[in-house]
């Protein structure tokens, strides 16, 4: 067990990049600008970050690049998830002589594992609430997202469970518009989900999204549960760490975690370290965004970040996450994830990828399910698209020829 | 009163500027990728994001530059600043299209007024809790940042009230280390302070690093209030919006908001956006960096953040702050401060720039009163240099020559 905490940056810097690197470790830790009396060796060796530097290859940027690897002792902050940050993501990036830095990967010294507590629900949890053992979960998000009353969206949400959805969400612009106020819509919403598993024995796994004040969120969340609701949203962006860490003490339901905002968190953070933290915090589900998004984000790196929240944290204390994949995604996207990412450990959403489908809902989730049937049987999307009405016309529809 | 939150950006893009206004404006309201039934006019008309864009002269990049408004509703969300931030700055700044984007501004109807409470001491409380009706605060941060003891820091208090010092600050690094316990450290560097102020009628500020979890921060609060501490310290970006609200309420002391985290968060957020949103929170000093500071910034940059916190924010509810200025600030940067600002409202904190007087801690102090009573009487530097000795040596250890 390491009594270190280490972090690893990506670095561009046309400076000399051992002092570079020094200067960096000394700010986060023991050193200042200048030299002062009290730090002696004594204080610097019981204290000082540790650092070492390494050329790397990088044909993305006409700077030199580096691999900067920084680790503190634990004695210096103790097992704080909310005080890592300002640790190994606070006042480092804007120092002069760093053209670009990049926090790429953590590792945290077991003591954060006694201290926060992971996802309750994770891929299992989820998977028993919703009934569905194996097969990757198909989702969509309200939409439209904002502008729907608490009504409209109870109708869609019936529409949706009459299609045979196994997972819906908020959009992470809807917590209590005065326009489609939370308790109406749980109210009304639920009263539909309840309604239809009694009906069929499954029950829809709605996300409600909390996001707000944490009083508000604990009694939305109450709320969620004495509805029968499995689920709530929140955006971690908005919410921060403290806030997150105050209410997973108090949740009972799986958290499914939005990342909205991740266009500029990720200019200091890679999403393998950004998530480490979180799902130690107790996340269940994450998003990760989709293959061939409406985002600017390469489809490795998309799979990367999949992948990484399907990868033990602490061997005895796994924190294995469900990856959200979402924006943009139809029917075009599911034989690329699954040949990518060979897990059906998935929840899958799809918006204006089912809602836009000519053949309206009930044939926008079939085809979607289809899609994936197909490609966790190996046929291809052409092939199954011949005798699956459903997913042809998605095909027609969401296809390159479109 | 507008009904309608609006936000300004610096977008840069290669792309047609109209037509990726209109997608941005439509992913962060009722729009998708794709048209979907739902989306009809008739919700359009109520809930979709108004936006206009023109171009703008930018002589700091290659790219076309534009200046994009955009308006939402205020029924969409309500009046709460945790949701504000996935509609202003959640899932925009990485759409196809967009090479950069900054959010520059944003005006708040005045319901958010109405629902938070701003801050509670801001430059008159926290002037009066000091006992200076005046002049600029002179402050410090304890440096070495990590590595000392409770009983190392106390100490160190001991010299910094006996040099007359207004106002010091933990580290961001230091919270609740083990190897500094907070508890003990508010203990120690309490009698020092309480003694101090019994003999000499001042009690000098220590804003306390409470940033942890939201019931430690809550203790840790009632803590300094029953040791007669008059300040608290808090990392925004590590708490967030939800956890800093919920602790905004319980609190009965000054807040000193710390923006560690900055050079990333920066990517999507021009500082006068930011500070707008955590004044109206409820935070009473924000920090702004500094001129010719240890970081990237330009000096035109923080005289702006700083000028941003002076500024109303509601006629009724102006919410002014006391920026605080840090980052290698020495006696050099007095003068070039106050001739940008000519407001003496300001908590100016030299770290390195006061241990590292080459006559101690008094001397430091002494001399950082000096350059700030020099510069507001009009007096150059090296003028005030020749008749005060420990200004004299500081211009010698902390200017161009040195």
């Amino acid at each position: 067990m390491s009594e270190r905490i280490t972090a690893t940056y990506q670095l561009h810097t046309k400076a000399d990049p051992e002092r570079l690197a020094a200067t960096i470790a000394g700010e986060q830790s023991s050193g200042t600008f200048v030299a002062i009396p009290g730090e002696d060796e004594a204080l610097k060796a019981r204290a000082a970050a540790h650092w070492h530097i390494e050329a790397l290859p990088d044909m993305s940027s006409s700077l030199p690049s580096y691999r900067l690897t920084l680790s503190w002792p634990l004695a210096n902050l103790g097992p704080s998830l909310t005080n890592v940050l300002a640790t190994v993501a606070g006042n480092l990036y804007e120092l002069r002589g760093v053209d670009a830095l990049r926090l790429m990967d953590i590792e945290l010294p077991s003591a954060f594992a006694e201290v926060y507590p992971g996802p309750a629900f994770g891929i299992e949890g989820t998977r028993k609430l919703i009934g569905i053992p194996k097969a990757p979960l198909i989702g969509t998000i309200i939409k439209p997202s904002v502008g729907l009353s608490a009504a409209d969206t109870a109708a869609l949400v019936e529409q949706l469970c009459a299609a045979g959805i196994d997972f819906i969400k908020d959009d992470e612009l809807q917590a209590d518009g005065p326009a489609c106020p939370f308790d109406e819509r749980l109210r009304l919403c639920m009263q539909v989900i309840r309604r239809h598993a009694e009906k069929t024995g499954h029950k829809v796994m709605y996300a409600f999204n909390l996001t707000g004040e944490l009083d508000e969120m604990k009694r939305r969340h109450d709320k969620v549960l004495s509805e029968g609701g499995t689920a709530v949203m929140l955006s971690l962006n908005s919410v921060g760490m403290t806030g997150f860490n105050a209410f997973r003490r108090h949740a009972q339901l799986p958290i499914h975690a939005h990342r909205n905002g991740w266009g500029y968190v990720q200019a200091g953070w890679s999403y393998v370290a950004w998530q480490k933290l979180w799902r130690l915090a107790g996340v269940d589900h994450m998003h990760v965004n989709g293959i061939a998004n409406k985002f600017q984000e390469a489809d490795d790196s998309v799979i990367a970040s999949a992948r990484a929240c399907l990868q033990p944290l602490f061997a005895h204390k796994p924190c294995i996450v469900m990856p959200v994949f979402s924006s943009g995604q139809t029917v075009m996207q599911a034989h690329p994830t699954w040949e990518s990412l060979q897990s059906t450990d998935v929840i899958f959403l799809a918006g204006g990828g089912l809602f836009a489908h000519p053949g309206g809902i009930a044939a926008g989730v079939r085809a979607l399910r289809q899609s994936w049937e197909a490609a966790m049987a190996g046929v291809s999307l052409q092939q199954a698209a011949l005798s699956h009405r459903e997913l042809r016309e998605a095909v027609a529809t969401f296809g390159p020829t479109a």
